[in-house]
C-alpha cells in the first residue's frame, strides 16, 4: 500500500469563517481559483457533479411549468446594452468587452453577456407578432461575465454559470403571475432539494435588478447568520419591450408592448449549500443533491482471501443502485482511514464499511456523515432501509436549518435595540422601515445591514419606522449579507 | 378559428441545395442567424431540444467510459495560446479578444476560448503529481468562439456549443487507446442515435488539429454527396505537456511529461442530421433524437361534442408517454391541416389523427413523416406497436443512409477517372495517394476534393498513387466537403 500525503487541515469555523469556507471547497475538490484569469474559478468534477444535479432538478421544474430551453449569442453589441437606461447604468462597470476578432479591430465592440435581457429582447421582437405567440416562455443555461472587484468562489466570480429565464406576456397581471410562480419554484427547490429554508420577498428600489420595475428574491441564512440572495425573479414591466420594440397585436387588433419577466439562479447555489450545511470536517451534502450518496469501503487485511468481501461489496453496490441510490464501491489501493477522510470531506451522506467479520455476521457498519457513531446494520433489506434513511437525513437537514434560522431571527422595534443586536452577531431582524432610500442607506452605513427584502405574505402588522418613527405598513427583513 | 399566415415554402433540394438547407432550419424553427452578432446564430427551442437529446446520450456514454465533467474559464490569457507553436499558428486568425474589462484596459488581453487545451493544460499541471493521478479523464460542455469568415448555420458559426474531452495518461499507448476509444464512441453515437453511417480514419498532416501529433475523425456523407467531418479525436502526444509543464512521477520515481488526448463534437451534428435525412417537406428526425416522437391531432367538427375525442386523445397521450414515447397532444386552436404542416416541417416521426369516426371504429389514422399514405391502426396495444414501429423507422433510416453512401462511393485508380467522377457530382472516392502534401494540394486545387481521412481498419491493399504513380500502402478517402 502506497504512502499518501497527509490531507490538509480544514480551519474550524470558530477560528476563521472565511478560511473555513475556502478550505471546505479545496478539500472537497469542488473548485479552485483560476488565478491566471482574474476573479474566475475552475469547477472541478465533484463541484460540477453537484451543479449537474441542481440543473437536472431545476430544468425538470422549468419544463413542468411550460418553459423551453434555447441558446442566444454570448456576445452582445455594445449599443444593445445602452438601450435601456437603468440597465446600462447598472451593468456598465462590470462589462468585459471584445474589441478585436479575426485579427481585426471591430467596428462596434461586443460585450460578453452579463445577462441576456437585451439580446433576447431583440429576438423576441422578431418572433412575437400577435397575442397568439404569447406567453413566450424561454430559459437559457449559460455562462455570463460580470467583472467583479472582490470575488469569492461560487458566491461571486467574474464568470459564472447560471440559468436565465426570459418570458413575454400579454398583460402585466400575467407577467406578475409568472415572476411569482418562478420565485416559488426557486423557493421549493431550495427547501426540497437543498434543505435550505428561504424567505421570499421583494427587493427595495435600491437593490432591484437594473431595468426591472420590481425584483423578487429568496434569501437564505448562512451558518454565520449572514443572508445570501439565492435566486431572483424580475418584473421587467414594458421596459425592455419599449427598448427593443417588442410589440404584439392584442385580441382587439391594437398594438401593445409585451410585459416581460426574467429570473435566474447560478452556481452561487453551491456556495449557499456549503454555508448552510457543512461543518468543520468538510462538506455536508443533502442526500438529494449528493453526486455520491453512499460509499462502500472494503476492510481488507493482509493474508486473507479478498474475494468474499469484494464480491459482497459489489453485490451491495448493485442492490443500492437498483434502489436508485448513487453508490461508489471504493476499491482503490489506499488505506481505509484515508478513504474515510476523503469521502467525509466530499460530503458523502452515508459510508458503509464491509469486512470479513461483518460478512460472517451478515451485517455492515454504517457511518452517517454527521453522525458520531458507527452502527451495525443487517444486510437484510439494506437498500430499502438506506433509501428511507437518506430521506430522513434530508428532512432532518431542512429541519436543522429551519431551527437555526428561527433561533437567529429577531423582531426589533427600536434602532438602539437593532444596533445592539447587530453587535458581534449577524441576526435576521424584522423591523419597521419608513420606505425611504435615505433610511435604508443610513442603516447600511451604520450597521452594514441591508434590507434583504420586503417579505411576501407577511401578516398585517403596521408600525413605525425604527429609525425615523414614520409609519410603516409591514416589517422588512434586515441582515448583513454576502 | 383564426386566420393563419400561409407557411413559407421550402426550396426543393434539386433547385438549390444550400437554400433548401436554410429553409429546413427556418421552417423547422431550429435556429436563425443572429445577424447583429457576426457569424452567430440563435438556437431556437426545437433545435435546442435536439441538442439536449444529443447531449444526454453522449454524456451517458462519456460517463460510462469513466469521464467526469468539469468547467474551465471562458477567457484564456493570450500568452497561453502562444505556448504551443502549431496551436497558436492554427488558431490565431480566428480569435476574439477581450481587451477591456471593468471599465479598464487589461494589462494582458484574454482570448475567448476557441478550444481549451491550453487552459486545461495549465490546471492539469497543478493537479497531476504521480502516476496515481492518471489517467485524468475530463470532459467539458461549453461554448467556444472561432471567428469564421464564411459561416453557415450549425455547420460553421463564430460561436458554437460543443463538448471537449481532455485526458492525460502515463503512456502513449494508453493515450492512443483513449483517442481511439472516443472515436468509437462518436461513431457508435452517429450510427445508433443519428442513423448516420460514418467512416473512421486518420487526418493527413495538413488537415490535423493544430498542436496534435495525429487527428482521428469520423466522416459522414451528406445527401449532396459531400463529406462532413462529424467528430474528431486527437493524439496530442506530449506537446501540451511540454508547453504547460504537465509532468508526473512514474512508478520508477522518474519525472515524465503526460500523454494527452482531446476530442470533441459540436452543434454541427445538428447540421449533419439535417443533411442526412431531411427532405423537400422539411426536417426528418431519427426517432431516438426527436424531441417529439409522436403528435396526436384531434379532428373536430363544428356542432359535435368535442369531449370524447379530447378524452381519447389525452388518454392516448398518457399511454404513449407511459411507454416512453415523447408525445404531444396538439389541442391548439388551429386547423388540422395547419398543424400537419407545422409538425411535418419539425420532423416529428409519427402523426396520429383521431376523430369521432375513428373512435367509433376503435382506431386512429397514422401518418409516418416519410410515408406516403395514412393507415388505420387499431387502438389495441397501440403504444407498444408504435414503440416498435419507431424502432423500425430508426433502423430503416440508418439502412437508407448506408445504401446512399454505398451507391455514391467509388474505387478509382487513375487520376483521369477521378476527375471524370468528380465532374458535376460529389462522390466518395477511395484512391491511392503517395502520402505527400504536394499531391494532396494538387488534387484539392484541381478538383476541390480533399483527403477526408486515411481509413482505419482498411483491408491490405497496396497500390500506386493515382497522380504520381508512387507507391501507396492503402487507399485514402477523397471527397468534397463542408
Amino acid at each position: 500500500m502506497a504512502e499518501q500525503a497527509s490531507p490538509e487541515r480544514i480551519t474550524p469555523r470558530s477560528e476563521d469563517y472565511s478560511r473555513w469556507y475556502h478550505d471546505v471547497i479545496r478539500q472537497g475538490k469542488l473548485a479552485e481559483p483560476a488565478e491566471v484569469v482574474k476573479g474566475c474559478m475552475v469547477i472541478r468534477p465533484h463541484g460540477y457533479a453537484i451543479w449537474e444535479k441542481i440543473q437536472r432538478a431545476l430544468d425538470d421544474m422549468f419544463k413542468a411549468t411550460g418553459h423551453q430551453n434555447a441558446y442566444f449569442p454570448l456576445l452582445i453589441p455594445e449599443s444593445f446594452i445602452k438601450k435601456e437606461a437603468e440597465h446600462v447604468e447598472g451593468f456598465s462597470p462590470e462589462l468585459a468587452v471584445v474589441t478585436h476578432a479575426g485579427g481585426k479591430k471591430l467596428e462596434e465592440p461586443y460585450v460578453v453577456r452579463p445577462t441576456s435581457e437585451t439580446i433576447i429582447g431583440h429576438f423576441f421582437s422578431r418572433w412575437i407578432e400577435s397575442w397568439r405567440d404569447l406567453p413566450m416562455l424561454i430559459n437559457q443555461w449559460a455562462n455570463v461575465i460580470r467583472w467583479e472587484l472582490r470575488t469569492r468562489m461560487f458566491l461571486r466570480t467574474s464568470e459564472f454559470l447560471w440559468q436565465e429565464g426570459h418570458t413575454a406576456h400579454a398583460t402585466h397581471e400575467e407577467s406578475m403571475e409568472e415572476a411569482r410562480r418562478m420565485l416559488d419554484v426557486y423557493a421549493i427547490f431550495a427547501e426540497e432539494w437543498m434543505a435550505m429554508p428561504v424567505i421570499r420577498g421583494v427587493k427595495t428600489q435600491s437593490e432591484k435588478f437594473a431595468g426591472a420595475l420590481q425584483s423578487f428574491c429568496i434569501e437564505a441564512m448562512m451558518q454565520d447568520g449572514k443572508a445570501l440572495q439565492a435566486g431572483t425573479s424580475h418584473d421587467l414591466g414594458q421596459n425592455f419591450g419599449r427598448a427593443f420594440d417588442v410589440t404584439f397585436q392584442n385580441k382587439a387588433g391594437e398594438t401593445e408592448y409585451v410585459w416581460q419577466t426574467s429570473w435566474g439562479v447560478s452556481t452561487r447555489l453551491i456556495g449557499a449549500l456549503i454555508m448552510t450545511h457543512s461543518d468543520d470536517s468538510g462538506l455536508v451534502l443533502p442526500p438529494r443533491l449528493a453526486p455520491v450518496q453512499v460509499v462502500i469501503i472494503p476492510i481488507l487485511r493482509k493474508g486473507i482471501d479478498e474475494t468474499p468481501v469484494k464480491d459482497a461489496g459489489e453485490a451491495l453496490r448493485k442492490s443500492l443502485e437498483a434502489e436508485g441510490i448513487s453508490t461508489v464501491f471504493d476499491q482503490r489501493d489506499y488505506k481505509p482511514g484515508y478513504k474515510y477522510f476523503e469521502w467525509e470531506q466530499k460530503g458523502v451522506p452515508i459510508r458503509i464499511e464491509i469486512g470479513p467479520r461483518d460478512l460472517e455476521a451478515q451485517q455492515v457498519m454504517i457511518k452517517e456523515r454527521t453522525g458520531s457513531d458507527k452502527v451495525a446494520w443487517s444486510l437484510e433489506d439494506l437498500a430499502v432501509r438506506l433509501k428511507q434513511r437518506l430521506g430522513e437525513m434530508q428532512d432532518a437537514m431542512l429541519e436543522a436549518a429551519r431551527k437555526r434560522m428561527a433561533e437567529n431571527t429577531l423582531y426589533v422595534d427600536s434602532y438602539d435595540a437593532f444596533k445592539e443586536a447587530m453587535t458581534d452577531k449577524n441576526p435576521f431582524i424584522y423591523a419597521h422601515w419608513d420606505g425611504s432610500a435615505e433610511t435604508e442607506a443610513k442603516v447600511k452605513e451604520e450597521t452594514q445591514a441591508t434590507i434583504r427584502c420586503i417579505p411576501l405574505n407577511a401578516a398585517d402588522d403596521p408600525g413605525m419606522c425604527m429609525v425615523t418613527g414614520r409609519p410603516s405598513a409591514q416589517r422588512v427583513l434586515f441582515a448583513r449579507n454576502y
